[in-house]
């Protein structure tokens, strides 16, 4: 059976084992097998334990060569001693494809790596395709099956990711969801002592829900495999790393963590250059990414526009946008000419545009989308203003009515205005980074959905805004280079 | 009058004047003037503008010589060229302080800078103090005063917000209150013609209801002054802040803003090093430090151990702690048997201690916090387990109730073993970063409600917690030298 087959069955089970279930909260066998409870949904759930008859309501098999039915998935959850014997077992029952859960092995030493070849050598000789050990489970929103019991459900979209850490996913699925990002599939790789991040990276690529790949890499099986495949789907779809281990003690660490062959940094940074791959600096940094990827079209240069509302945040646009190797080019006359004609003379007559007391607007965005000097605009403040509005509570009340119809119309008249941003990005292709909130905007409200279901969610800062707009330079930059 | 009485009333008034008082929803003086009278409680509110009868219910004069009772604060929101005006009959009616929203000063030019001095001749000759112009309002929490309109109601605390900046400062606010951090006092203190920062700082170095000062800062009027107030006010209060304009072309973008004199970075990072500031580079890092400070002991030093549940934030740890200068020392003899007696063969052996498939627990915690080697802790997700647990969802009916017991037993004792941790905290003065969670803690539950109140509220981040407790220890150490 050809690689691509097993993820197959990896990702869309018709059937799952547990091997190692429990009956105790806190045990992996417990937590992995009641978190697929909660997603059955026509799969056939397995519980395999001899110690017990009945586990969370499902019969208990002494062994998985007792399951009547054919097994796709198992999750392996048992002592370490017993790894081998139960792998053993699922050769004998055709199980297709496993994920051992078990840590201790080639993680802690030469006594584990000894257990671990030999784990892959059965498996191997049997058939069967494993992920992990020491890993924390997978999903698929498409087949809603997910094995990692503190993840909430998880929204369907267009991002998988691939990690070498359990825990470090968790992260990024907090905050990815929170910015609206949905998901596809999503894969811990452990040790991978059988499956490596290579083979998921170019099943993703060839997988029709997935438009971006992310991945938490602390060090890489098949480095020159990675480069081949990395270098042919970014052409197609982007890939953005966090890879961790920059220092020596993180090296060191990561060895000990995964059992990682983490190489030099700075040779890293030059290979993910050359394949068009987007490296990222922090977890939050790779949802940050996605977002932006999903929502902005690809800028065409580095010369940015601030639209600004207050001067503090043009300077520290300023600032960041200096840090990050970006442009701040003068406005072009058109531009001028237009803001002049309807700002007050207060604003600042140049870039970074501050219209100084007045509230930042999408008349004043528009000629700076159309600037032929611009390639890029960010946006800080001045979204959502009459929902986030503070004062709407102390006007009298016999005018509360004529408030309340004032503040629907603004808001339709924003929704209206966002919408024709949006489709301008498209036409002139240039980014819109919204950032910074002000208050209310972070209660649900029109504007705030449409920006996150159009994956503009603000970025809280407008050092995260450069930072984001520099690697979009940047990818698109070399997309036109290869 | 000496300027503290002036700031006095700035933050206590009984009667407020809103001059430019406006019916039409954007203008600032309808935005300040309906926030205004969301927080009346009791106090004076006066509408001024020759050109209604009535503003928001209130009767409006036509100026402020013809409000019958004292005005102790003037809010100041007119065109440009009757702001010397307005100013004049503010002398004549005997008004305390003013706040001076409008802008088009010092900011644009030497026109607008000879206004600026034309206001402050009026404003002292005629015994007035103000703040601005070009700003955007202030609160005083124990008052109930709150002139933005942007801002939602704001938490009463022990923090105090002095920003050259009136947008950022909301960054601020969003992110802070998410914290759970509360708020003394606030001044958009704007293009400091008459009151400077310095004269802020001042007030609240004396303000009881204030025990951190934070600063978003583009330039000091009086850096001589701002260097020995500080060095003072340190001792007792830690001051933060965010000073922008470190590029170049930032300070020139500083200086078009607030008519800020922004000086070389590398002198003012000493500066600040020399008067016990804490500097930082972000806005969000403002609350991030300010909660730290509220919420942990200070490190007696820099060695710092990591309890992680997984490795991979076990490598990203490390990377964090040294590029932020931290320590990573060894594990004292007690520590490891402590750990060895009821851990898995499986966990890390030493620093960073990952359980490796165990949950991280505070029975773990616990000795890293007595560990004579460490003088701080890390510790990264396992907060809150039970609660965020997805699984629970997936159990049988006829165990449902069971289950419910078992969490409910489970969250009991976890806010037990945090309030544990709590004291130990205070008893060996060790801070214990919590950092990252699993998703369910972003929901209300005990838990969650505890180390939000108790400024413990998890960072995102291991970056981020070792970038603040970096800084903790620099206070520490500077704390220790004078």
């Amino acid at each position: 059976m050809h690689c691509k087959e097993h993820l197959d069955y990896l990702f869309n089970p018709r059937s799952i084992a547990v091997i190692g279930a429990s009956t105790v909260f806190g045990k992996w066998g417990f937590n992995i097998l009641s978190r697929l409870l909660t997603c059955k949904d026509g799969k056939q759930i397995y519980a395999i334990n001899n110690k017990f008859d009945e586990v969370l309501g499902l019969k208990s098999y002494k062994s998985i060569v007792d399951v009547p039915g054919p097994v796709d998935l198992a999750m392996i959850s048992v002592p370490l001693s017993y790894v081998c014997s139960t792998m053993q077992e699922c050769v004998e029952k055709r199980v297709k494809t496993a994920i051992i859960i078990s840590s201790g092995l080639a993680e802690t030493g030469a006594e584990g790596e000894k257990i671990e070849r030999e784990l892959v050598n059965i498996a191997r000789n049997g058939g069967i395709r494993f992920v992990g050990p020491n890993c924390l489970g997978h999903f698929n929103t498409a087949s809603n099956v997910l094995t990692v019991p503190f993840l909430p459900s998880i929204k369907k979209g267009p991002v998988a990711l691939i990690s070498q850490s359990g825990n470090s996913s968790q992260s990024v699925f907090n905050h990815g969801l929170e910015m609206g990002l949905g998901f596809s599939k999503f894969v811990s790789s452990g040790n991978e002592a059988d499956l490596h991040f290579e083979d998921y990276l170019e099943y993703l690529a060839q997988d029709k829900e997935t438009k971006i790949i992310m991945g938490y890499v602390e060090g890489f099986r098949e480095g020159r495999r990675f480069f081949n495949l990395a270098k042919e789907i970014t052409k197609k779809k982007p890939i953005i790393i966090m890879k961790s281990g920059r220092s020596d003690a993180g090296i060191k660490a990561a060895h000990s963590h995964t059992a990682a062959l983490a190489g030099s940094d700075a040779v890293l940074d030059a290979v993910f250059k050359q394949c068009g791959v987007i490296r990222v600096d922090e977890l939050s940094e790779l949802t940050d990414m996605a977002v932006a990827l999903l929502g902005q079209p690809l800028p065409r240069g580095r010369r940015v526009g601030v639209l600004t509302m207050g001067g503090g945040m043009a300077v520290i646009s300023v600032d960041a946008l200096r840090k990050n190797g970006l442009e701040l080019p003068k406005l072009s006359q058109r531009t001028m000419d237009i803001l002049n004609s309807f700002l007050s003379p207060r604003w600042s007559y140049g870039n970074p545009v501050d219209p100084a007391g007045d509230f930042v607007s999408y008349p004043i965005l528009w000629p700076m989308i159309e600037d032929e000097n611009l390639d890029a605009v960010i946006i800080i403040g001045g979204v959502g203003m009459a929902s986030s509005f503070a004062g709407w509570a102390g006007i009298p009340s016999e005018m509360k009515y004529n408030a309340r119809e004032l503040r629907r119309q603004m808001e339709e008249k924003e929704l209206e205005d966002l919408n024709k941003t949006i489709s301008m990005m498209k036409q002139y292709q240039k980014p819109v980074l919204f950032t910074t909130m002000v208050w209310g905007a972070k209660r649900p409200g029109k504007i705030f959905k449409t920006l996150k279901k159009r994956y503009l969610y603000p970025y809280a800062v407008p050092e995260t805004s450069a930072k984001v707009l520099a690697k979009l330079v940047e990818y698109h930059e070399y997309c036109k280079s290869v």
